[in-house]
């Protein structure tokens, strides 16, 4: 029997009725012919409630108990769509983590998938069970104790159960309806993308588009799930939405897929650090123990010795969230208190914004980042900051300008036509 | 360790300032030396939520997910419980029925207990943990599905658990301060009482006292659990609430230790039943088919044969609950017109009320009942039906009497004082 796993969202399982609606396209695809795993989230609203609760109680909280608490959302929401589908005389029945068992690592809040024992859901669809609700977002650890999954946990339990059953399809159904070429609150000319390669797909994650979490494309990607994105406010059909899938099944494939942005950048500069091997390391190990995410990292060599210092000097330029900007100064002023790097001054500038383009036909085309700053300059926008990658150029810019960029390299790459 | 099972119900947790007003409670006794294991209900009004949901999402729902759904509320409630004790510095954790593991029976919504293994407590007692926090109302059936109890299966987990970990004592935590002579709503005489037998205990229960399940008294019965009943909202020490225990416990002992009344009574007379052998079968098994619960059943034997009747006749008089009066009349009809019982005519008499005394002491004092029918004369209260045990008489009067009746009875045994 062919098997889809099917995922359903907080808002969209908010109450009964959203229940009723997605319910009724699990019961769609039973009668196409296949068993369904469901994986659903809290009701909207819930797990927001129940870690409230647990904040309130206890703000350095026991990691344990908050999985034993929060859990509980989906626990509720998996019982009701199992109800739903039986009154609507789809055979289902609902599971917690620890009856599949899914096990999951210790690392309570923050748990790491360490096997989806097949039995037990298998031995349900044979009884002529054809759909297993499966509660989102936990597991359990080898001591016993409920685990959760941190942020997105949900999506990446969809697809690590897309995995271990071999499904034909892991379909994500959310408040969207598919992966566009760029935010289409920015420009009307946004267009849905039928498909999307997963490192498209991870590198507009990683940049800010909110439609999947990244560490379930990772795991798609590394495991080969055929994910689907699509709307569970809308009739769908299997051609909605957008696919993310290996860039083989991608017949046609434009050079850029898509443009993305990040509003929340702050652009940091270390002025004439003293440049020696290790110091790299000396300035980014202290920013990552403090947990500052650096994104961008820019280092200038300087050939010249400056006034006061006796060897090389360089200027180091990175970018990080704008919320990280007073830990990852206090980083800095820390190290240089302590001895471990010397620099002259650490410039801040918090109003800029990152726009990137992405797409896997950048590996076989050159000329992209000349049509990209030829784009911008032609706005006159200034850039401030290049970065790099494989399949994405990625750039820092006075965040007064970013919707004016986003358009304009939308127009330039004629992402709005589809075909190649 | 000497071990306390100490239990909260729903209104004793039902926010964070009440969950941590009981964590307080745990704390004073985890100080005098106690391991405590700790019952929670859900925090009062979230299990009707949860069974609002399953009843309108599916109005014959399948007990196993009805299960799975409302018993989220307990776990909620021992995860924040756990927290809150963590925070008072009380070595804490919160237990699942799966976890313990509570093995139930497979009866889903009203399962009752098979075992409650020791080992998994014992061992996290062992490695120095205080308390263990226990959701209640739960279990895991032999099959591995999610259990709950049935009504007032928080209580009846606590005294299976104190029985079990063969507990010093076994206290109840509720919204009342202990067991009264009678309702002290009803007569500003009514006592407290410092400790009740068990079987006294059971009759007021069933007889409509709020203030303890009856399933869990029969439990701590027939295992010896010493029970104490008393209020979450009050400053309590060891001497505090109601200690429900075995009469050797209780030095002096009234002949009468309570008054007890139910207003939803109704009395209802089959009318000249044919009389022959297995005619009380032919009535009653109808009923308890129908789900009718009969408490009293007087026959009147008659010694004559009336016209029309070839046989003896009787007339058969049976209390029920208000509500279930019509259920019961269609019973009797159905039984009528399947020729299985014959009667000339139903009586239903809607308009009565159950007044009884209870006490042990009964058993060994004569004139008890005398006694009390010359109180209800003296007070020209008429009585209908009258139905007695070994510890308790019952009778039957016009409603508008009841007030009356519960006082002048308080009075005749002189409840209001204290001693044998």
């Amino acid at each position: 029997m062919p098997l889809l796993v099917m995922k359903f969202g907080g808002t969209s399982v908010a109450d009964l009725a959203r229940i009723k609606n997605a319910a009724a396209k699990v019961k769609r695809e039973v009668e196409r012919g296949y068993d369904v795993i469901v994986i659903v989230s809290a009701m909207s609203g819930k797990t927001n409630e129940l870690v409230g609760w647990v904040e309130a109680t206890s703000p350095l909280y026991d990691a344990r108990e908050y999985d034993a608490v929060v859990s509980s959302g989906e626990n509720v929401t998996a019982g009701l769509m199992a109800l739903t589908l039986q009154e609507m005389d789809v055979p289902a029945r609902s599971w917690q983590g620890w009856q599949v068992p899914i096990q999951t690592t210790s690392a309570h809040a923050s748990a790491r998938f360490i096997d989806i024992p097949r039995a037990n859901i298998d031995a349900k669809f044979a009884e002529g069970f054809k759909v297993a609700v499966v509660a989102g977002f936990q597991g359990v650890s080898p001591e016993g104790r409920i685990t959760t999954l941190g942020r997105g946990g949900s999506d990446t339990t969809a697809v690590a159960f897309a995995a271990a059953f071999s499904a034909e399809r892991c379909d994500i159904y959310t408040d969207v309806d598919g992966v566009y070429t760029t935010d289409p609150r920015i420009t009307d000319k946004a267009r849905k993308l039928p498909k999307i390669a997963f490192e498209e797909m991870l590198e507009l994650a990683s940049l800010g588009a909110k439609v999947l979490q990244t560490r379930s494309v990772e795991l798609a990607m590394r495991y080969n799930v055929r994910l689907r994105v699509l709307s569970s406010f809308e009739d769908t059909d299997e051609n909605s939405g957008t696919l993310v899938c290996d860039e083989d099944e991608i017949m046609e494939s434009k050079v850029v897929s898509g443009v993305a942005y990040s509003r929340d950048e702050a652009k940091m500069t270390l002025v004439t650090v003293e440049d020696r091997p290790g110091v790299a390391s000396a300035i980014f190990g202290p920013l990552a123990e403090a947990g500052v995410n650096v994104d961008m990292i820019v280092q200038n060599i300087s050939e010249k010795n400056y006034a006061g210092h006796a060897g090389a000097v360089t200027d180091m330029t990175f970018s990080v969230p704008t919320n990280q900007v007073a830990r990852a100064k206090k980083a800095m002023e820390d190290a240089q208190a302590a001895g471990h790097i010397k620099y002259d001054d650490l410039n801040v500038d918090t109003d800029v914004a990152k726009v990137s383009v992405v797409g896997i036909g950048m590996r076989s085309h050159a000329g992209v980042a000349a049509k990209m700053f030829a784009a911008l300059a032609a706005e006159n926008v200034n850039i401030k900051v290049i970065a790099t990658s494989e399949i994405k150029i990625s750039v820092l810019i006075d965040r007064k300008y970013m919707e004016l960029a986003v358009q304009a390299l939308h127009d330039a790459f004629e992402l709005d036509k589809a075909g190649a």
